[in-house]
């Protein structure tokens, strides 16, 4: 594919994000930022081993060049990992005009995006996403943070990267658990704001998943021109930016429930959209065969499209300490039609029925 | 004295600063902000012991009110803490409307506004300080922290308060050691930007040590002003605003090099402020009188005029780590005459004298 450059519009927070094959090695954008600088590559060993040696050309003029690796997987986003990183700052004396380089998934994303938000009050870092859920939604937008034990995502900061450089050579070694993953944010964004591209994917399903770089490319892009579109409208979701939280209600409960790790985010996510549209579906907004069509996108792209059976107490429960809850009242993110989400409360009634009906 | 209200002037993240006696049981504002929200009041047990109760009035009309006491001193200044207030306020389901309100010292203030930074990614705070420096200084600019083993204030963010109440009663049970450390920054504030307030200073050091309101009032609105017109200049440290470090790139390398909590704060940047005055003499900036007199002031204030007698290269291991150095060299406030100020590297030579000349 060729190489597509998109913007996210904030101001003197604006970045690009870079799309295309073979980045890694050959990015300028990343060479000019790292020019003269302390450079912290933040990995783990599995993507670390793959892909960091690549980055070499690109900091080849750092002032200094030190790599911090983390253990893989969503348990260890947590305090621990972070000091880590900040106690390797701190003993390489790094200073307020360091660069973090954040190479790897989702954990490793939010993660060092949450680092670069804090170490001395915040220095500038860079997203390079190695999986597919994290090229086309969390590397985008800003949005970093750890998890608490009671609570997912609970400790973070809106920090904005210098630069997106989503490469589509990494998501060949991806396995097709986490690159089904990543069609579940993918189709969310369909969902909520364009039918046009939800039809693409569902056509394009057999191409996604077997990891063509054309369908992938042209995908990738896609979506990261709705949520660049969407976080340039609502940087810190006070509105619009909430529908992104789509399957989301469910698919949070869904994951600490089950303790992190279990279920993929995006598997949450997939499973979460269904009982959403559902939802949506009894309390009179969209027809049963708009439902019917989502739950088989979606598990066509090999995603789950039921969530675990726990008793409604238990969902209820987990489910209000989700950020989008007020005082203990979990919202949710309804489809008004395909292609139109809203945010709003819920009655017991439904949302009983929902959970009865695709959980099990 | 009468109430004053100043302003920290930052389009959207503006606030008032409300200066006067017997605030904390009356205040409008207060009561304006807490009113339908949940409000946690973070303080320590001493504070908290003396002077929650009276803010009964004011969270009158909130929807929940939790108290969280934390252990007193800088050395609590860290994680555990941090996580003992995200731990309660998830554990009381506390949403992304919710209040802080920080009630105690600077080590409260930094904290709490630090939790308030990054809790569900930002809530609004309140500070309320209950000590002179945190009155003059730490509690307005929204500068929040806490220290790492590594170094003081490395892990923290900038976020703004919704209000700060400087309640000029909460100082009559100040210790007078705390007293002096207050009065350091009021003259800090003088002698980067105002002769003629430092003159006042100098004058009014009795009444001012032993706590007369109206003096204190007077000082304390004149710091407020001094400190707000510089945060609205430059709120994220990218200029001017680093002058407000004056004394503290010394002050910073004691109470680390001591072990935080033995020095006050206020005290290192007491002998802080000398040394750098006596450095910026070196340097040829300013006279001798003026070091003299500066050091006069600083010792009639009740603060230390020396550092630590401690090696050259100890001093500079530890002003390495300072988040005002780049790539391990320290950088230094000095005066250009007093009221005026300018940030800069500095040659070995001097910096070997100042330190010989004023430790031990």
């Amino acid at each position: 594919m060729t190489v597509r450059e998109l913007r996210v519009s904030l101001g003197d927070r604006s970045y690009p994000i870079v799309i295309g094959a073979g980045l890694l090695a050959a990015s300028d954008a990343l060479a000019q930022l790292a020019r003269g600088r302390q450079v912290a590559i933040v990995t783990n060993d599995k993507v670390g081993d793959l892909y960091e040696a690549r980055l070499s050309g690109p900091l080849a003029g750092a002032a200094a060049r030190i790599s911090i690796r983390l253990p893989d997987g969503e348990v260890y986003k947590n305090w621990a990992s972070l000091d880590r990183v900040f106690e390797r700052l701190l003993q390489e004396r790094f200073d307020r005009q360091c660069l973090l380089v954040a190479l790897g998934g989702g954990v490793i994303g939010d993660l060092t995006g949450f680092a670069a938000a804090v170490y001395q009050r915040g220095v500038d870092f860079v997203q390079i996403p190695t999986t597919l859920l994290a090229q086309v939604d969390s590397s985008v937008g800003g949005k970093t943070a750890i998890n608490h034990a009671l609570g997912k995502n609970m400790i973070g900061a809106f920090h904005q990267p210098r630069l997106v450089l989503a490469d589509v050579e990494t998501l060949r070694t991806l396995p097709a658990r986490e690159l089904s993953a990543g069609l579940a944010e993918m189709i969310k964004h369909g969902a909520i704001t364009d039918p046009g591209y939800l039809g693409r994917l569902e056509r394009d399903l057999g191409a996604l998943r077997a990891c063509d770089p054309t369908a992938l490319g042209n995908a990738i892009v896609r979506s990261c021109e709705i949520k660049a579109a969407i976080v340039a409208a609502d940087e810190r979701e006070t509105g619009v930016r909430a529908t992104l939280n789509f399957g989301h209600t469910f698919g949070h409960a869904i994951e600490a429930g089950a303790g992190y790790g279990r279920w993929l985010h995006g598997e949450a996510v997939g499973a979460g959209m269904v009982m959403a549209a559902d939802l949506s579906h009894r309390l009179g907004l969209i027809d049963a065969t708009v439902v019917r069509r989502l739950s088989d996108i979606i598990g066509a792209a090999g995603l789950p499209v039921r969530g675990p059976l726990w008793p409604f107490e238990r969902y209820v429960e987990l489910m209000s300490v989700d950020k989008k809850a007020q005082q203990g009242t979990p919202k949710f993110v309804l489809l008004e039609r395909l292609g139109a989400a809203r945010v709003q409360r819920v009655p017991d009634e439904p949302l009983r029925a929902t959970l009865a009906a695709c959980t099990g």
